[in-house]
């Protein structure tokens, strides 16, 4: 830590408070600062994980005198005014998932995955390595924030469906809970969309005032008892082939840090990717497991239905990057970078996968 | 920083040093502690920016106190000496690949991924959440020393050869550079197998020594210029389909590092997974398009090449089970949760790839 950085944080008031003082060279004061963070997650899912792991991973770090405390949705803010909360600075921090601010700007999108987007591996390449951290930065800047992926639910499935979808024409007319940029491509291929908030899925599924309703996957699907009202179980979740979460700070209180705690911070954030991957990977393995023994049946989504979700989705971006400049810079490039991972990992991925998966 | 470890210190000489004192409550002494990495690590590849990443990272996190410094194969001890080296204290710790081990105890390949094993992602929940860490730790520790997942390579390729192989016929009595377990696996199919060092690779292939090599992927396979005098290079490498890193340290110099440094040699490990990752997928990916616009073609396995591969895997692996204790209690719970993942990544990673990249 420098001391000029503890100097200069008596300008900022909320939520940090600077003690002790330096003792010789190798002596250096710790500073004790203490944050909130704002998130839109309930307490059940694993969602709520991945801001825990990252909070706990500061205060190891800082032996303790970093202290975030994470707040569930509604706690300290309604879940969805989770960045307005930090851009204003009533949260120093807030984690949450890109999508949830299209009213903003559609271009933060980008920062969570979009319906046939990259996979969490090519995003976080795109992201690290391919300059979408400086395309995305810039973005967040103009709201007063700066944010980076933090946590990943990744794959998740196509939700629960009381009957078989056998073509795209049985999308016509079909009534399902689903949001963002999946319930708008969905609507225009037919389907009656709507969002129900998570604790009232299951009683609108059961009540058949929806015949199916996307949540996450296996695990947190299960929690809602979905599979107890519908028997069907869709895959692949095209409009979240991947889904980076991310963690966003408002800009005075990240430039007011000490360095040594902005990289406690960031370290924390990018490690808690791979963990949060890595326990929603083997969580939903088992989930999908206890499903398939209560006799929960898969099904893959028809290929005319995934063609017609590609063509809406693609007609949808060029519509956005008609419309909104952020929009048409970020995803150009994302779009780009899609292309090109797409050949190297058919190359060096998939076709072990093919090979690894096959029906034995 | 807890001062009992501070006051612990001292007996441990090697690389550590206590300097400092404490002064009052929230000042705590920042601990000089410097320590060596040994490598197997050549400088030219990517695979030395894991340990590079990784030891910038601590100093960062602990304000420049706690300093690792990197070696490069052969700079401190002989590249494939690194674990000796970590276990007997000449180097407080180590980064490697566990299949390098193998002559000390087989069991140390499922550290490092094997021939038709799991990818990456696998391997990760594996490791963190299904309980693979403590299997390998117990395994660590009679080695005097603790370990962790560290960097990948992951998805490599099958190498550069020089004719087409068009069935298992091809593989008998083909000259191939290649070591560890997949080498042995391709003896068994007939190949005639050789390990050559790094930089003499491309003479031995271009003379006719062999009539291919492999060795790591597009960007490292790239820079020995293998695609200069063998055209077709082959997919997927069956034989390292996710290649984790590892970092070691020894014991008795684990046991007495501060708390918060142990947190931050962690952290930074587990960081540099996913950071390492994304710097592979995107060099890789932009390799492979150079040498593709420089003609290489490139050439999938053939299905019965494939087949063969796994049954003489299972075979060897199998005959380790029968042979050596460690490896058949480590792999038995490897391969479960092996069956276990491929289950849910056939359903909701694959299916979604499978349409991605479908051909258009």
């Amino acid at each position: 830590m420098k001391r000029r950085d503890i100097l200069g944080k008596g300008a900022l008031g909320m939520g940090a408070v600077a003690v002790g003082a330096s003792a010789g060279s190798m002596a250096v004061a710790q500073e004790r600062v203490r944050w909130r963070m704002a998130t839109p997650w309930p307490a059940g899912p694993l969602l709520i994980q991945a801001p825990r792991i990252m909070a706990d991973r500061i205060r190891e770090l800082t032996d303790g005198n970093f202290d975030i405390q994470v707040y569930q949705g509604g706690e300290l803010v309604p879940a969805l005014e989770t960045l307005d909360a930090v851009q204003q600075g009533i949260a120093e921090c807030g984690h949450g998932w890109g999508p949830y601010w299209i009213g903003k700007n559609p271009a933060f999108a980008l920062d969570g995955g979009i319906p046939m987007g990259m996979n969490s591996r090519q995003h976080y390449a795109w992201f690290f390595n391919a300059g979408g951290k400086e395309l995305l930065h810039e973005l967040y800047e103009r709201f007063n924030v700066i944010g980076w992926p933090a946590g990943n639910c990744d794959y998740q499935m196509g939700g629960f469906f009381r009957e078989e979808i056998n073509s795209l024409d049985d999308i016509q007319g079909l009534r399902i809970r689903i949001g963002g940029l999946g319930g708008e491509i969905l609507s225009r291929m037919g389907a009656s969309t709507q969002v129900i908030a998570g604790a009232e899925i299951f009683s609108a599924l059961e009540r058949g005032v929806v015949d199916a309703a996307e949540w996450v996957g296996p695990y947190d699907d299960e929690q809602l008892g979905l599979h107890e009202v519908a028997p069907y179980y869709y895959y692949p979740s095209w409009w979240e082939p991947g889904t980076p979460l991310s963690v966003y700070v408002n800009l005075d209180h990240w430039q007011a840090l000490p360095d040594q705690y902005r990289s406690a911070f960031e370290t924390a954030a990018r490690e808690v990717n791979l963990l949060h991957m890595a326990m929603y990977d083997y969580e939903n393995t088992k989930a999908l497991e206890r499903l398939r023994e209560q006799g929960v049946e898969l099904r893959e989504f028809p290929t005319d239905v995934l063609e017609e979700a590609e063509r809406i989705a693609e007609e949808l971006f060029e519509e956005y990057a008609a419309d909104y400049e952020d929009w048409n810079r970020i995803w150009s490039h994302y779009r780009d970078y899609q292309q090109r991972f797409r050949e190297s990992f058919r190359t060096m991925a998939h076709s072990y996968s093919s090979f690894n998966y096959r029906d034995s």
